[in-house]
């Protein structure tokens, strides 16, 4: 840090469990990865190239040779994976992922209908080749899904070989955790937190209020995912009691 | 693209006469340009310097001439000509297009009152100097043009010159084609259509709901317009059925 | 300018005691800076590290050379000051600003409660070291502080050594003058303006309907803060009257 200031929590660090910022590149160019990087290599623990954008991306391979010279593991978003999986094509999936070297993938069904078996199937079987995100939730913000069935679904992909399961909240952050208002559907992460220790979730949650709202619930260690590049040094000062909204959180 | 999916629909080719990509650029810097069109150059059709922000952008030149080696052409926004019109510059205004080489200029009377004979006279007049695009609807929330007014205008715009009519809609996406909340519309859309050809049409559709609508309605090369360029490849997944919102349009 | 119309307001030059336009940078990197500066740099007066970002922005000294050596002055946000002050650590404060060669620094109270004494002996204090920009209003949407008391403090803040008085708005622009949906708290503004000079008062208005509110009120050489460096450009347009917003203004 630039200076020392006293009362400041502890956050952990590189390669984290738990605290990891997962940020979402949703197109950025060369230049704008390295400028991204410049920034926050030190705050970001893991980029997800959002849903398919990675299918129109000029200069794929050089981009990931950016990240991964920044030492920040990258994954295609779960739409990717769902949109190879309802085209019957798995294994061209599994051979794209080592056709880019990439060591993470995500397997969600947020856009498909998908049995829990076969969900389970899909991670264990990526599970042998990379290391699994798990996201659960759907992209239909008429699709409610019940409190119980999130902790089922959850504790049923851990166990297939999820290394981290993920709450949906798409890049609006208005649907899976949260209302259409982008409110924190409160009652059920609390009550997935009955159940699931928070290490092994990644909140989704873009808006500033969502970032806020979980930093007070379980501290400056709490995972969160779907940070635009631009806003990681801010959820940082978030999690640090320095700003406006979490100020007096460590005093 | 980087992969092969199965059931993707076809785009057309550059260039394009429908399926087109209008971005808006509304102060790029030179190197910001750079990073756009190094991500965005395949997927754009042509730019927009948004109003009049040409006016206090500085290494307009230079700038011009990134776009034109990308192969892009520009245009500045309607306000400008407006502005020029109603301080009775109008051969002012057609001096500074060939100071700065633009072949493209778009007609607009977004934000003063201009008589539809004198409108296509302008439209008639530049269309003989460079390509013209002519915007329909005002800037004005309140000022609502009825369905059988937007066709009028459009039909007697296309037969001045012009080679495309824009549906109004601002950056913010709501006004002209949008209600104040940001919703398509719908009738009037539909209206249009039933007697001007989609491919004559841009529809200015700067928020993501509005452009899947579109994309919905028309498929895959609907033209759309004042899209922000790092939206420009979100856009193009959409288009594609390769984000939540289309998924399943093509399968 | 890149081309000539009549009938243009006339801008203040640099250094401006009115007309200012301050901009929040929340985290750019050093070549996201250098093109800000780029595009912005002969329209921004000073720029703000916003809250307290500066404590986990890398790079920090080579990018205050950045703003240097293009005449940009640079300050702390104030919820860095009041983080300092907080912690009973008001001299090491002092001591940082020195050591990163700031010349100027914000006074604020927007997330602690702070005697208007205090404040002032603060403002005070450091005013024989930087210049001193004091801000009012809390970061708190359910305090509203009334009218006459805005003015006390403003005059007070002044008296004490305050080069401008800041209006609080925040980053979103839904606190302090405004009210949370964004709209200005138009009895507020006009009842401060019956006792403050404008030229004492930086308005933060990062929403453009609030910057266009603003620029009908007191013309194109208001004080504008908590500019998004991207917006920059867009906010000299609509001082100047050639966006849609303020088109009819000098007209």
């Amino acid at each position: 840090m630039n200076y020392t200031l006293k009362q400041i929590p502890e956050r952990t660090q590189k390669p984290r469990q738990s605290g990891l910022t997962m940020a979402m590149d949703k197109g950025l160019s060369i230049r704008q990865t390295e400028d991204f990087l410049d920034i926050a290599a030190d705050h970001v623990d893991i980029v997800k190239l959002g849903w398919a954008t990675s299918f129109v991306t000029p200069k794929l391979k050089e981009k990931l040779k950016v990240y991964k010279e920044a030492g920040i593991p990258v994954y295609f978003g779960g739409t990717l994976f769902e949109a190879f999986v309802i085209r019957g094509q798995f294994d061209d999936y599994r051979r794209v992922l080592d056709e880019f070297g990439l060591e993470y993938a995500e397997v969600s069904d947020g856009s498909i209908d998908m049995h829990q078996e076969e969900k389970c199937q899909y991670i264990n079987t990526l599970a042998k080749q990379v290391t699994v995100l798990s996201e659960v939730g759907s992209k239909d913000e008429a699709k409610i899904i019940p409190p119980y069935k999130w902790i089922q679904l959850m504790r049923a992909e851990l166990e297939a070989g999820a290394w981290k399961v993920i709450g949906e909240a798409r890049e609006g952050g208005n649907v899976g955790l949260f209302r259409s208002s982008g409110e924190v559907r409160q009652g059920l992460v609390e009550e997935i937190l009955t159940q699931i220790p928070p290490e092994n979730i990644i909140w989704e949650a873009p808006q500033k209020a969502q970032q806020v709202w979980f930093v007070q619930l379980l501290g400056a260690n709490v995972n969160l995912g779907n940070i635009a590049p631009h806003e990681v040094i801010s959820v940082e000062t978030i999690r640090l009691g320095l700003r406006g909204d979490t100020f007096s959180l460590y005093l």
